[in-house]
């Protein structure tokens, strides 16, 4: 069996593993108690915060840990409702009319089901408009003077993933923040436009700053790195410079913005999971990158003309380790070819999707709908050998001669 | 050291972090995913499924993995809500007023957090409107006749406690389940009452069985019965006999209603934990209330009169695990017993509420103030020993003595 799916999910690193099997069993008290078996756990959960914190260049404080990215993405978009509510009654003092207003967000048309459903759930329940800004033909990216001018006086909140999840296109985020901290706001508009990344895919595969990318909210994704299934939420300077307000209510933890009693071993297991990206990133990167590349070259060599990489454009930058690859010289669809290589463990899209449909994503990046139809995304991890890469094409070759 | 804390939390039982480890480094896949790694962690989290159910007299399923009983609860109110709404909207069609209208929930006044913040939140925003309906003095639990008096047009959900953290007294949720269920309700009134029981405390401590209580919706806490750190909303026959709504938006998980790649070794290991209980809950409880009574007598018999056991009522039924004591003529507060008995870890009320003032619960159960501020809550577990007790109660003593 060859595991070529790492976007869809990882393996736990060992020393993940290890954190988390050490804290089930050392640190399992209550982390609001007082006494020795509280503090253990506490301090257990202070320190993941460190280094959750130290692998998105943020601070400690800036690190509040969620179930997932799910609950995460879920959290700074209801919060951003909230925020424009806030805005919005101050202004109805002045005499604004409160009710005609909702507040606005824009994302992309290739955004993760937990931004984008999230979004088309405001707008059918009318708590929010949302633009879709489509990505580009030419780069599989938005483009960053389409969402400037998708900018409307109630817009409180751009929310872009960093990198693609099925093409692996890192979106220009941070071109994007940096012209929107230069916007005047006029009165009647919203004073502030709250920048979010969802960079589920993007961390442990490229670096990952949140003062770089100069975002509000960032999307901690702990099974995407090689993590458990747990997340973060990170807010840069909460209280001061962006607003956290709980969407949850309960306990107390969290510092009150999200109670419940800690998910300590899971959360030994995140800090863990992100020191090994601290120190390790430039390692993983190179190795994904160059047996990636291999593959593509690989594919290139036996297939020819008959492969066609979808997601990658010379004017933008990919994850290293994603390959969205149709056969478009085979009859099979991509569900298919699947069902016949089952030792090639890859997918034709988001797991959470169906595998017999062409993936939407691809069509938003102009890929032809024959095309999508016979695509697989193949997605290589830290351990990935160039071995896995012929034996996996191998199989594919083997398939598509019986075919 | 000795842990008296069992109700904060209990530490995992060898089973279940077996069952943990085990599934971090075997089923590591995400469920989701349609080849063989994905299809292992599909089947764990299926026989979880199957545990959990069991445990509490339910189907598959009826089960909706969450993570933790904070999610779980305010997930039900929020779901009431929207519920409220559908009828509402219905009811509007008749010419009936909308806007004037908000749910009522009825509720005690001893709830944890997570159900009295999140009703009490609803009330400031005007979301819905909330009894608290006191518990009484005699018998610490709500009085079944005062709850049903307290029913107005607009109810949609009465949530109680299956037992109290504090003073372990067990609360007439049958009772009120079988009234609510034979009411009649009139035109312009909720068609349906809700019923919804936290059952955090009462879990892996005494019976708990969905249809015996007759409720539609139950809230699973793992970490209170030697599980993980995650828990479980319980809605029975959901889609027919009970609605679910999701207050999440995502990938399409838990059958759309609870998004978000599955933590499938910790719902392994609720799975184990929930097992556990199913085999052993007779002898768990009958050890506990063994050592818990011994304590009991013990203390009396070291302190006489000077003890005064909070929440042990002649007409009410309490926990097998859960002593509530106040040491009536010692000086010393609560707080500062434990402080100076540092090898006794147990609290003076709920963990996620300050040690250093009287607990409201004590104080809503008639427990006079000066009381309330010198009480211990002891609860033990599985483990505890007669030779536990002892220790802590001679530590007690020793402080006693110095003060």
């Amino acid at each position: 069996m060859v595991y070529l799916d790492y976007n869809a999910t990882t393996p736990l690193a060992p020393e993940v593993i290890e954190a988390i099997t050490d804290t089930l069993k050392e640190a399992w008290g209550n982390p609001s108690s007082s006494y020795p078996a509280g503090l253990k756990a506490k301090n257990v959960i202070s320190s993941a915060r460190e280094q959750v914190a130290n692998m998105v260049g943020a601070s400690a404080n800036d690190i509040f840990f969620t179930s997932g990215g799910t609950e995460s993405n879920n959290w700074i978009l209801l919060m951003a409702v909230q925020l424009f509510d806030f805005y919005d009654s101050a202004e109805d003092n002045n005499g604004h009319n409160k009710s005609s207003r909702v507040p606005h967000f824009i994302t992309s048309n290739v955004e993760h089901d937990s931004v984008k459903l999230v979004l088309e759930h405001f707008k059918r329940k009318k708590i929010a408009d949302a633009t879709f800004v489509p990505v580009l033909h030419s780069t599989g990216a938005v483009d960053t003077d389409e969402v400037m001018a998708a900018i409307t006086p109630n817009t409180v909140m751009i929310s872009l993933m960093l990198a693609n999840n099925e093409t692996g296109v890192i979106q220009p985020v941070k071109e994007i923040c940096n012209k929107v901290r230069n916007l005047k706001r006029c009165e009647g508009e919203t004073k502030r436009i709250y920048l979010h990344t969802d960079a589920a895919q993007a961390i442990g595969k490229i670096g990952v700053d949140v003062r770089e990318l100069g975002v509000d909210y960032l999307t901690v994704v702990g099974h995407k790195f090689y993590g458990p299934r747990i997340g973060a939420m990170c807010a840069v300077n909460p209280s001061k410079d962006t607003p956290v307000l709980p969407v949850l209510f309960g306990g107390g933890q969290e510092r009150n913005f999200r109670p419940g009693t800690e998910n300590t071993p899971m959360i030994a297991g995140l800090g863990k999971a992100a020191e090994l990206v601290c120190k390790n990133l430039h390692r993983y990167q190179t190795h994904m990158e160059d047996v990636r590349d291999y593959l593509e070259t690989q594919l290139k060599e036996k297939f020819g003309e008959g492969v066609c990489i979808n997601g990658k454009f010379p004017a933008s930058h990919r994850l290293p380790n994603t390959c969205n690859v149709s056969f478009t010289d085979q009859k099979l669809k991509g569900g298919e070819i699947l069902r016949k290589a089952p030792s090639v463990q890859a997918s034709v899209g988001a797991a959470c999707h169906s595998q017999d449909r062409p993936s939407h994503i691809l069509i938003s990046c102009g890929v032809p709908e024959s095309v999508a139809w016979k695509a697989l995304r193949i997605s290589v991890g830290r351990e990935t050998t160039r071995q896995d890469i012929d034996q996996a094409l191998q199989e594919l070759e083997s398939v598509f001669r019986e075919s």
